[in-house]
């Protein structure tokens, strides 16, 4: 099957984008939500997390690993890489290539949290195959709380989300890229803020189709997942505003299993 | 000497009431940053994150150990007494005597986040003690990552905090428990929305005040305790983040040391 884990809830986005994609395949999450957020956090313990996830879901039977948390794949994925011989998928290179792809976007926004702003991965990566482009990037620490409230329509959001993105804004950026899992959840209201003309890249709908591109060129692949389209949700904490969030994005009921990962 | 354990930087609020009310002695804090926070997860969760905690600080000689998270007070309490043989304080008890003490108010306003609120403890101990009193509970779970940004006197920071406060404004409520250790750098900016007839019940002042009553009561135990006034704070997650709210509310530069509590 295919594992995905993030810190959290807001990764769902990205379970969510994987299953339309994929109906008939088996997917199991794994949210960390005894742990979230991870934004906020350093390196090394973001990483002994992404390692400890890793384990879990592999130890569930799963064959490809997607990073949803954009916070871990900033900053773990290349240890999980060193320590896991199966694909390790992560939201930001696709979401990288696909603001790439609109060749007319010279000024490229990013929001994220704080962890996966400082880590500077965006801009090193769009540099690296353009430095023509010009990065603008803004961390957005409180659109998580706010998200997981379940603040979505507040007036305190709308301002908030106009006050992050006023220096972006003020940059001409012509593309936005979400770059946390929870902002999707948010995105009519960022594309309204942020204006009509600027393009949104969302990296749970990028990653998607990176994945399918690849189980596309690799059908032995394809043919090694398990199939029918079940889907099973573990959680390390169970609450029942983490349920509420999780049908909010899922758009149905879930039911989240109590998980704990092996501590490193 | 006296150990004290947040689920993060907060409880510092807890720590530099309690060096205020005995500068010679002795602290030894430990903020969970790794895990922070606790406000939103299971009594479960945050049961086991508390024994990991007083394992740690009894580990580094703590013969008293301080509950200053809220959360962890209103939920793990219990469990810890059970498990370990010295005294606990919480912050819960002394406010709710405190709140008491101010006779007048019979209607009693509750903050705090929703693991605090939904516990009901505040509003249980009130209850047991004078049945007469009225109690008025309302989760503010928003202002911690308000006051972790930073945000201490934005105008969304002042639009929440209405916000928050307007139910209690209309049950004319007479005094208000701070029940979170973040709160109280924000206590100005409360007591100017909340209105100036109602008065502040701070946890943090509450608690100090209660060790300072059993240690006076008890000289024996207050001569076993280590003197010289030192202090040293432990997380389980060091950043830049962390450390300038570390030294916001302790006004002063702070050395915050790495550490990690045995898992349960």
């Amino acid at each position: 099957m295919i594992g995905i884990f993030d810190s959290g809830i807001g990764g769902l986005t990205v379970a969510r984008a994987v299953m339309e994609l994929f109906p008939h395949l088996n997917i199991c999450y794994f949210g960390d939500t005894a742990r979230t957020p991870y934004g906020t956090k350093s390196k090394d313990t973001v990483t002994r997390y992404a390692v400890e996830n890793t384990r879990f879901l592999l130890d569930q039977g799963a064959k490809i690993i997607v990073v949803a948390c954009n916070t871990a794949s900033a900053v773990a994925v290349p240890t999980l890489r060193e320590r896991f011989d199966v694909p390790i998928f992560e939201v930001i290179s696709p979401a990288v290539d696909m603001a790439l792809s609109l060749a007319k976007a010279k000024r490229i926004g990013v929001i994220g949290t704080r962890g996966t702003i400082n880590s500077g991965i965006y801009e090193r990566l769009i540099k690296e195959r353009d430095p023509e482009r010009k990065v603008f990037s803004e961390p957005c620490p409180l659109l998580v709380s706010l998200v997981e409230e379940g603040w979505l329509k507040k007036p305190e959001t709308r301002m908030i989300v106009k006050k992050y993105l006023h220096p972006l804004k003020a940059q001409q950026i012509q593309s936005l890229i979400l770059g946390c899992t929870h902002y999707p959840i948010i995105k009519q209201l960022i594309a309204r803020k942020i204006g009509k003309r600027v393009k949104i890249v969302d990296s749970s709908e990028a990653v998607s189709v990176s994945l399918k591109r690849y189980l596309d060129d690799n059908p032995r692949v394809m043919d090694g997942l398990s199939k029918g389209g079940e889907s099973v949700f573990h959680v390390s904490d169970v609450t029942a505003q983490f349920a509420k969030t999780a049908q909010l994005i899922l758009n149905r009921r879930v039911d989240l299993q109590h998980a704990t990962p092996l501590e490193c």
